[in-house]
């Protein structure tokens, strides 16, 4: 079985950096099929590219390889994994970006420590283990080599992980973070709809952020929207979900990453 | 026979959306080749989509899977259609994106109303039908399956249509609409050399936009211009194109898409 | 043997241009495996576009195609070549973007002029060889088919080249130019490290642009650098780039691509 591989990085397009990568596995297993996942997580962002890889797990073929580099700590001593989890496998750094797809995928199995003389074909760069290691390992792996022919077995306990931060809930509001902000300009909190259950909320519901409180509708799609009406909706993935008909949603409210909101009761005032 | 999927969104590369959709069509269809056609189309812009399809046409495989999913209507009552086209298949919402593609294949022999629960492999999501519904049919074509395998048979009568703009041609004169600007800064009009002839226009042109009147030269080829020199020439896809040597036309007449465009005999004044 | 593709432009990413070619490899070659080595190098910049070719060579399958199309003279008698190097074959217009990953391959063994008549399966617009001549070619050599199916045998001393410049190199400073900027605003110089040994510089050093100099140090990667601080390092494909933790180096020094650099000795003055 040839397992295709699912290569997710912070490289971006605008460079050969993602071309070289799909070389050197194009060289290392000439049948694999590999597939681009996102190559423009912010860069260095190891959270949003655990949150990236993750949602994709519950629709990709169960014996995928999972290839993940956001890897901010390349050239220092920080290990290269992979990852037995379920039917998949996952290569990266240990920094945790592989670690909420492998929750997704069961919990890790099995780990080891890639030894880069076992994958690498030269000599290996201080900043591009992308190119240099993970690549070939994970083409290894698409070509049928076990993890233990990657490197020493290691405690899967050790592995690195991150977590999602979970939303404060209290009467009548939720407070939470902005997970990210896609290219509609959609702002994905760190909160589902749960937690507006357990706040008791509905509509009619503010949106508290750095610049003020705004009135939000829940809705169901973007088509619910009216022009330049903001809506809160659960997203592909399960997220609650900052809309905008118009401009992004993150445009008009000033909003980044992991900044802060809050959704409320809506105040009289400002309805 | 494995059918190729060409593959065209509105959802952009930076976030993994995109990306997902080549995982479930994996699931789905292992053995599939599946290209990335544009994924930048602008957001919700079904011309331009149906545009941009309809340009691949003569140059793909005949037997090509379309997938196109420009779909602003999302998780509302829109109908998903799957077409039977000439010797290709295409899959997409209702809303035209799929039209002007079907035409050029010759005109639509058999189209069926997908229905998700025949492809979608768990809940479909009321915003990301790319990955709940129509990559997974899409794969399915590939993979072998029948059009009926989808959903019910429609009168292809009923799917809907876009239609470009006829340009206004009277003695001197076309009249038209930038139907896009690519990254080059090259406005695609929604006029065809014929439309010159019949206004019985040659050099010295003028273009008129909304800034007024500029001196523009017929030319063949981008090496014809001088530096920031405007150009009008027949593009790869047989429209007229407003081009510019330096930085891109588009800034340099401050046009956007579907703004209107004037071709006419040059004024002396301006010349 | 099916050989894999690799696929180079300056057409960008947000048109269908690159999707396009893909759809007339799937026709002439349906079982090639076409990878996309980048398509954002800078418009019309076949320096750009031939060092990053080049720097895929070392990492690539030995029998690849590479396809390369970075053509500012689309459309004049400039020639379509098609070359032999190593085991690899290169496809693109005769203007030197070949030439750097022709030499890493060992220099030309044999070359053709590509004859549009016997690779293109209709007309040939003025304006997309891409899509017209040079894919259809190197699927034509994916599938198996030889050089000289192609066209004429021309002279290899006559296929163009580009150069890098040489760094000037003095007792304690050496002059170079920015090479090219990648997403992070790293800037590659066109020296490598012999030259910094060769010019006796060691730690302190500053980096001399137009804006002034500015102290730089010596590192090996990126996360040796403290907030904001400028590094030189060895890159990835062994030239040397100032890097800059925070916002990148090129925005900080405001600087471009084929900007004059110099490295020296550090002044106390600025250190």
């Amino acid at each position: 079985m040839i397992r295709p591989v699912l290569f997710l990085t912070d490289y971006g397009l605008a460079d050969e950096f993602v071309g070289v990568c799909h070389a050197v596995m194009a060289r290392v297993a000439p049948e694999a099929r590999v597939l681009d996942l996102a190559h423009e997580i912010r860069r260095g962002d190891v959270l949003a590219g655990a949150v990236a890889l993750a949602s994709v797990v519950p629709y990709a073929p169960p014996e995928a390889i999972y290839l993940a580099v956001v890897d901010p700590e390349v050239g220092t001593d920080r290990r290269a994994v992979a990852i037995g989890a379920g039917g998949a496998k996952l290569v990266g750094p240990d920094n945790g970006v592989l670690s909420l797809a492998a929750d997704s995928l069961g919990g890790i199995d099995r780990a080891v420590a890639i030894d880069p003389d076992r994958v690498a074909s030269g000599p290996v760069s201080a900043t591009f283990h992308g190119r240099d290691v993970f690549a070939p390992a994970a083409a290894m792996l698409a070509a049928g080599a076990a993890l233990a022919d990657l490197g020493a077995e290691i405690d899967p306990a050790s592995v690195k992980r991150v977590a999602v931060e979970d939303p404060a809930v209290g009467a009548g509001r939720v407070d939470t973070v902005v997970l990210g902000v896609d290219r509609f300009g959609n702002l994905r909190l760190a909160a589902r709809p749960e937690h507006l259950g357990r706040a008791g909320l509905t509509d009619p519901l503010s949106v508290v952020v750095a610049g003020g409180a705004l009135p939000i509708r829940l809705v169901r799609t973007f088509a619910d929207l009216g022009p330049d009406e903001l809506g809160l909706l659960e997203d592909s993935g399960g997220w609650l979900a900052v809309v905008r008909n118009g401009s992004g949603a993150a445009e008009a409210l000033g909003i980044e990453p992991y900044d802060r909101v809050t959704l409320s009761v809506r105040d009289a005032a400002i309805g």
